[in-house]
């Protein structure tokens, strides 16, 4: 049991700036009273301890208030993708149980209230919780994982602040750092930043999207002193740059896989200090982070946070060093496991162990390297998207009798998924069969190029075997 | 469960300086390497996990080897207090069943063994604690407390970890920090400085014994960026000064009461950010800390760090701002309770919530304000002195009927105890029981003077009022 944080910050450094963005500053102390009203107007509308209730937002600062005010109450925060179809973004309320949706944007659901709405609403009085017991569950994000069906990871108020005390322990914490969330609230990495402010007493500068342009002004003009980020946005920001940064600027975090060589090698000319990170949704943001001085280990994601134990396995047993297998992790930032699905946790948790499913293997000082993202993960501008769940919509179409999905390289968004796909004696084309996903996933998801092919390459039991199809790419 | 703190931090940041002293640096790895070796002789003399090994040293490398040492094999350190009298070391390694007590002199018991023998013992392999286990004691120490009976304060592996956490989210935290330890690791405001070195991965610098002018030099010269103090530590730091402190010396940590204003501007005029804090053993060193921005809020303690959770009671009853009442206290940081001795934890914990004996308020802000430190504590020269141990000693000589003790400012110790004694027919010299006490306790103990009276102020209960006696000595 540790103080409510928000609360703790408003008593400790009130006068201390939280939240920036394009119109204003606002202090810890004037966050509580924005958020104490809308804990009251959840209240008003019947949010109780316990509920879950969904948020479908850009990032803002009244996100951050109803996020806090969720968690005044007690509520579980389901953070929902805005990209997503509105076919899966009922699917996760469904599954979630979720009471109500408040989102920026009309959403054809008895469960969604638009904020607009929301933010006339009367407010009743409630006691908050003061307290915040580490083993509750204060968030749900749903990843689809290799079976297709969305998986909901239950991050408790425990892991996000395990993670966010591994971080600062990593990368050290000054009472003039200012963090900017570029990225969105409802990943992981964005939420992270709002729970560092918040344990940390620093201030973060709100983007509603990303702006290249707009972020290096910040860079030089507001004392942002660090920043979550992909490849593909470094990529746009270096090339909008004219002079190096500036010294204030000391930590950019790049998740989603290695950054290329020449990327990094730009950062060190632009005065762009990288940490490379390797994490995921289930140990809410980091396990492993690189320091910008190991160049020399380019490709590997560092060594483990503080709080984390990361060892590499095959067949239930640990590895030697330079041995490749399974990434399997352990320690406090780890996930409860998923919501209402106990198959999927007992599959991935084991003894207190997260078995990742991620390939990779340690170096002789312990440096570890990821060599495949799970289960043929494509990571697109920073989404994850799982070949499963594209290919189970695509074979809802009457024509498609098999279909395969690969992750190919890609310029601007690292990767883009492209399927392959045996029809029935029905006939479909590319386009028809693009339109098809289009309805049914979030755009990032849909597939760049279907092959119309013959067969899909299989093993002897019959598994598709994705990596030879990114060889039919290839070729 | 989170990895062993020096093991992760010799993975982690190997090369790192752990120790400097006055003849060498440690790195990371190289603690880890001589640690190692003490604790494969312990494991030779037979120590186990769970076993209660006691340490009676001043501050040196091999101390804090031995420290880390005991910890490796989850044996509980006994930290004791090297001025301590034969008697009242002897009767803490019975109370707690200590197996061994190392030490720099030779003591005379036996379970005793001189570091100079003991580091030429030879080595036994053994498997570490390579996960702590925050809910396991980690160290003991003995403080005295108002029944004159001594009481073992269990710190667990969780209490020092959240004390460090709570230390870093106040005071920031930078991978170039050094902290000096000049206060003795056997006092929870040394071992704190050990244990915060492991977990945040910065060098503390040892001194075996504290020295006004070698800490200036340090502090001028060896890049040191932090230290821990008392007010007459400071004082006589002040009197050394020709320059003002560097401006890479950024927090003086100042415990054992509030620093007198006069002292406080002096620091201010030699650039010596004073942070003032309130902590306790029971507490695994800071409840609450006051920055040096702070200043118009002369004489309070600050406020809490971010963990812990203050409230000022009254017969049970939370009370209001400016009202004076009971100082209690709640969060990870407060100990598990005292060791064997069931009543006594009994009496201060309650529901999680320590009950200090310590009295004050809160303002309308919420800064604490200590007024008056548990049961008549006094504090001489940062080392606690309880009037009850010292006055039940006195009622050992054969001569007193009835004794009672107080403390007395004093312009080099804060406060140092005067005895006010009632006699038998037995007539005593003040000399002679002086003499008596010196034989049975620490220095500092030792009444500066005992008076000889024909009665001592008692209540109605017959309960004797010791502030009374205050006002004899005014008088």
């Amino acid at each position: 049991m540790i103080p409510n944080w928000l609360l703790q910050r408003a008593y400790l450094t009130p006068n201390r700036i939280a939240i920036y963005d394009e119109t204003e500053a606002i202090s810890f102390a004037e966050l509580h009273e924005r958020t104490a009203k809308r804990a009251r107007q959840l209240v008003f509308l019947g949010v109780k301890k316990g509920d879950v209730v969904a948020i479908l937002m850009k990032n803002s600062a009244h996100m951050v208030e109803l996020i806090h005010a969720l968690h005044y109450i007690g509520a579980i925060v389901l953070l929902q993708n805005v990209r997503l179809s509105i076919d899966e973004v009922k699917w996760q309320l469904e599954h979630s149980g979720a009471r109500f949706v408040i989102c920026d944007e009309p959403f054809p659901d008895e469960r969604a209230i638009e904020w607009g709405e929301f933010a006339k609403l009367r407010e009743r009085d409630e006691k908050w919780q003061t307290m915040y017991n580490l083993d509750d569950v204060s968030t749900i994000m749903y990843t689809s994982g290799t079976t297709g069906k969305p998986k909901g990871v239950m991050q408790t108020y425990g892991n996000h602040w395990w993670s966010a005390i591994g971080s600062a322990l990593n990368l050290g914490l000054r009472e003039d750092d200012c963090w900017l969330a570029a990225v969105p609230f409802f990943h992981v990495s964005g939420l992270s930043i709002l729970i560092r402010s918040v344990i940390y007493g620093i201030g973060v500068y709100v983007m509603s999207s990303f702006d290249a342009k707009r972020v290096n002004e910040l860079i030089f003009q507001q004392n942002i002193t660090m920043m979550s980020a992909v490849s593909t946005m470094v990529q746009q920001m270096i090339q909008e740059l004219k002079y190096p940064y500036p010294p204030s600027f000391r930590c950019m975090l790049v998740g989603g896989g290695p950054v290329p060589l020449p990327l990094l090698q730009s950062c060190a000319y632009w005065n762009i200090p990288v940490y490379q990170t390797y994490g995921m949704t289930e140990t809410a943001s980091q396990v492993a982070t690189l320091s910008p001085d190991a160049r020399h280990k380019h490709g590997s994601a560092g060594k483990p946070l503080f709080h984390m134990n990361v060892r590499i396995e095959k067949e239930g047993k640990p590895l030697n060093a330079n041995e490749v297998g399974e990434i399997v992790v352990k320690g406090p930032s780890v996930m409860k496991g998923y919501w209402n699905n106990e198959q999927a946790t007992a599959a991935v948790l084991k003894d207190g162990w997260l078995y990742t499913g991620d390939i990779g293997y340690m170096d002789d000082e312990g440096f570890l390297y990821v060599l495949d993202r799970r289960s043929d993960l494509i990571i697109s501008g920073g989404e994850n998207v799982y070949p499963a769940e594209i290919e189970s919509v695509l074979l809802q179409h009457e024509a498609v009798k098999e279909a395969g999905v690969v992750g190919v390289a890609d310029e601007t968004w690292g990767q883009v998924p492209y399927a392959f796909v045996v029809l029935h004696d029905v006939t479909a084309t590319e386009e028809q069969l693009k339109q098809f996903c289009m309805n049914k996933l979030a755009k990032y998801k849909v597939p760049k190029r279907i092959y119309i092919v013959d067969h899909l390459p299989r093993n002897a039991a019959n598994k598709l075997m994705r990596h030879k199809l990114k060889n039919w790419i290839n070729e």
